[in-house]
């Protein structure tokens, strides 16, 4: 029986213990997806607490707590910071199996030094070792980010943001390289016309670009997507339920286009198609600029109304979604190769079914310009976990190259969340140490494995995205 | 090498089989969901011997028959019970790993003592002694059930049923409550007029209510509703494709209701209005009573007509379906949520592939109410075997409490398949020891992890169903 | 650690290791699903070396050479063999955990006797001790199959073959049965149809029968299935997206082959009748002539039309597929079923998420008549690896009977894959060994399972395909 949450902790051979100590375990971080909060980078924000740290943002453990009938106040609700820990230390035993158990002791070991397990009776304990804790410099934000060794980060940035937070942080510079990506999800959400041409109202302030027309929309966008790479934007990112693209002429996405302008609604064809043209359009503006695009799909978002109403989005409500993606996904990347305008690119699903397919489809679209091109990205939100992480890895092993895969990111809204770096690298060398284990893999190449434990956590991103 | 079946058969750790043996074995049984049939319960069914018990119904043997080139005869045919367990013996030994193999051993060992092996050589030998023990009343159905120490059973009922025999064994009990369930299928089967009406026919009788409106049928479905309260109902049931949400007005069902009442057929469209509003009604019903609703999505039924018209319904000709559940699904929960009208609920897939799908969507709806509200249901159908069972049980845990699990039911027309929630206890404590053995769960935490155990095998659904 | 495929590779008890060598290795190779192209065999080619053998027509290592940033002229451009091979070379440590990485050095192993891992640093000195064994008359085509013991081989061709070839072979046996497999697939592909229109000139030619109707078609189409029966062929093959039925009449029918005869353009829904009619009017043929009929589906092919324009068909530009199956599919073998025409099936996906979809359809289907009678074919394409093959024969195992599995085929265009057959059945025979070290299979039946290997790995093909 080994101890829990050991130094091998999910290294069940001597091949994944080489392989992660030696190898994995030293390699800097680069989290090239994340939904980090610039401001409190650039201003190196300290933390009221533990509660906020852990529970302000994280909808993993508000569904954790909701299912185990924990009321909302004590959630997102007006109980007090001590009264909301309790609660959670409280759920925390009955999350054994799921990630949270893990993440939790895995934060509170690396980011605190307790060994203790979290439960009603640790509770107090922990509480206030933790708040304790967070009036150190080392626990302010970029003290976090420097504690785990993080050399890159990319957040998640709005077209109309004026990046005011990162200009802030390049002027001030402490050690973690700190960039933007361009996520333009709202210039295609086109199913809300109020909320869009609200929108596209601050798009014209920000760009200082009257928008009539499509065209317009385009040209405007451009002009961002200009500040975007002078401010060291690397990377797109599309939130999408499924890939679109269905035939258009240009004339039909002016009038969509035109029609919606004006606040009318659109009919789900006419949706479909502005949203191709969008996605075609984007994909464009990225490969000019030889950056990353991704595309996550396969979320139903904000599926429950009444709390959507109280709380907004990205408070617990969404899913996993099962909309068919291969003909469209394909077709799109098609079309851009047959432009001979597909930027380097990564896919990520939600559904777990969805492996082989992404996996596949991308795998049609290299072209030999350079190692690992088309990505199949890792195990995202609902799949951030040892079973999903372990299937991704698989999938990408089987029907391509692991040994090119760019690897980890947290994508996540917390400066604690980085030990999931470590959580990934220990499941990537078990699976390799398994596999020299049982001579599916040579163990006379442990330098070439060892190299390739090196690359996945960070040579290879590092080369790829151009840091 | 372990010995076959032994007493720590499928639990490959020490940690599992102390888990197993000193929590989970003890527990008595709740089979909260089955299809066993009342009249066999109330009269305390005296079995003919072997073949009527294990041959009588069970369409998994018979499809396991069918595809060893056994002839109808000797299934559903008019061969001699001996001639049918002939050929049922000569096909056990073909049937190697697939959980019938397991079942079978089991239920020799378990109910009858047996050790030996079924296959052609000991048929003869198996056959008279267990046909022996059929005379014994702890070998009729009451006693069965005693055996294994079967709490409460809840059966599978129509709305049209008099529960006669539920009453029957209420006034004679016996030691196991037995409950009916709510399987309102049939009001909502227009797709068929003619077997429709008829069944509309035999509710206005039962009711008391004359039908001429969808106003009507409500109103009648509701005293049944009522009545099976007082019966002790405390759950429904509903068999679909996938799940209906489509918007409608009332006006809209109405004119539906009447074209169907009239004899007529009614569109696809007019199908998924109906079906949408039938199963938000009686969502309602269930969660004015405080039931707990079940939805068993993705059967596709019936699918070989030559033997449908010679054998009727499930009776090995049922296959699993890929219908999209995700957008419908999470649309009724919304709806039902938005009203303050959501009940407790239990989702149920038969496609391996939704298991994510569901679980996230359950989880969107939690509320904080109760402690599992939203419940991922355990391995249904083709699901129920080792490989589902711990695909199921591993989707709920890495996406959700595990610990709040209702845990398994039979599902079963057989009074011999209880030895299955030992199968189902077995897994569960495998997957937790070898968690322990792994460092993946603190072996502190043994306390808490046995009364896991003891919680999902039992006081779980005894507090969640509130029997 | 195990030594990197040893004798025991992919054998993790003594159980499995007892099994492979003792019934699995022994058998003869029955390889009744390939590409081979029959004018090699009958000339019985002789390779021009390694380059040519291994990487002439594998679209598998041009994947994951382009993933590898290798251009195209070093893959099916000009570049010299060795410059190739060099490539080729480059990229194999990179295919770690990819299958490619395991046929690779399989083939070296059990085809040349060489046990040095291909990598740049090995790259000349096993470019030149392969290529000196093809000058060996063991190392040309006929000697290749006879050295794995392969005792029969079905090609894949079109009806409007001449079999010229074939005939050749049956004229100069050479110890390997060679057969023909009818695909006609080039019959339904009428969305194209110039292309259909030219092929159809090709069938009345060598059918002698003039083509004005979709009858004549048929009449057409018998002529040459008699010629292949005649040939000694037993298997059809189609390869499709997913299936296809909806109702139609055969004045439809005749409608759209007039119009697609006449040049013009179909609808996606004449598209989908004419394909269900010809589907159904395929599997009468097939029934007739007691073959067995092959389905593979979920392939979306020529994703990449840059390439295709280039390099044609079959070059790695093919994905996984998401299309529906359950409804089509168990429609289609109702619909033959019903009539009495439903020949011996196999079933394959290309998507592993239609594993069980697929498996329960077709036990929808087994009348008694035959042991076996559907089957749910071996792992396909990007699923003929161990994870792939794994499921495949798990999902056979827990929702049918495995030990009625035709098991194994290439599939391969290429004569050095035989050592696949080894591939499969050490991973066959380690599920049933480790089932048999954990106790859920009795040891007491090892000869019964080691029976069930030598059936799996060729008896039941044997007497299944009635070479």
């Amino acid at each position: 029986m080994k101890k829990f949450m050991d130094e091998n902790f999910m290294l069940d051979s001597d091949e994944a213990q080489q392989l992660y100590h030696e190898h994995a375990a030293k390699m800097p971080i680069i989290d090239y997806h994340c939904h980090l909060i610039p401001q409190q980078i650039a201003e190196n924000h300290q933390f009221r607490g533990i509660t906020e740290a852990w529970l302000g943002g994280d909808h993993y453990k508000w569904r954790a707590m909701r299912a185990n009938g924990v009321t909302e106040d004590y959630i997102t609700g007006d109980k007090s910071d001590w009264e909301k820990f309790e609660k959670w230390a409280y759920t925390v035993p009955y999350t054994m199996r799921n990630p949270l158990y893990h993440w939790v002791h895995l934060e509170l070991q690396k980011i605190f030094g307790i060994d203790t397990l979290l439960k009603p009776e640790t509770a107090k304990e922990i509480y206030d070792a933790t708040n304790e804790k967070f009036a150190q410099p080392e626990y302010r934000a970029q003290g976090l980010m420097q504690k785990f060794n993080v050399e890159v980060v990319c957040t998640t940035d709005d077209p109309i943001d004026d990046l005011r937070y990162h200009k802030q942080i390049q002027n001030n510079p402490f050690g973690t390289k700190v960039l933007p990506t361009w996520r333009p999800d709202k210039a295609m959400a086109i199913e809300n016309p109020a909320a869009w041409n609200e929108y596209i109202g601050k798009l014209e302030a920000v760009s200082g670009k009257s928008i009539g027309s499509y065209a317009d929309l385009l040209d405007a966008l451009k002009i961002r997507h200009d500040f975007f790479a002078e401010m060291g934007c690397k990377l797109s990112d599309h939130g999408l339920e499924t890939f679109y693209q269905v035939d258009y002429i240009d004339a039909e996405i002016e009038a969509i286009f035109a029609k919606v302008r004006g606040g009318k609604e659109v009919t789900p064809a006419e949706l479909e198609k502005y949203r191709s043209a969008m996605l075609y359009d984007f994909a464009v503006l990225d490969h000019e600029k030889n950056w990353t695009q991704q595309f996550h799909v396969g979320a139903i978002r904000n599926n429950n109304t009444r709390m959507f109403e109280r709380l907004g989005p990205d408070t617990g409500y969404d899913a996993i979604h099962d909309e068919r993606c291969a003909a469209a996904g394909n077709k799109l990347l098609n079309r851009l190769a047959y432009a001979d305008k597909l930027a380097k690119t990564i896919l990520y699903n939600l559904n777990p079914g969805d492996n082989e397919v992404l996996m596949t489809m991308a795998y049609n679209f290299n072209d030999g310009s350079e190692a690992g091109k088309m990505q199949f990205g890792s195990g995202w939100w609902f799949l951030d976990q040892e079973v999903g992480m372990t299937n991704q890895m698989n999938a990408l092993s089987v029907l391509g190259l692991l040994s090119r895969f760019v690897g980890m990111l947290t994508d996540s809204r917390s400066f604690l969340s980085y030990p999931r770096h470590e959580y990934f690298r220990r499941i990537l060398c078990n699976l390799l140490g398994e596999d020299i284990k049982k001579g599916k893999l040579p163990a006379s190449e442990m330098a070439f494995i060892g190299q390739m434990v090196e690359d996945i956590s960070y040579n290879n991103a590092k080369r790829f995205f151009e840091f």
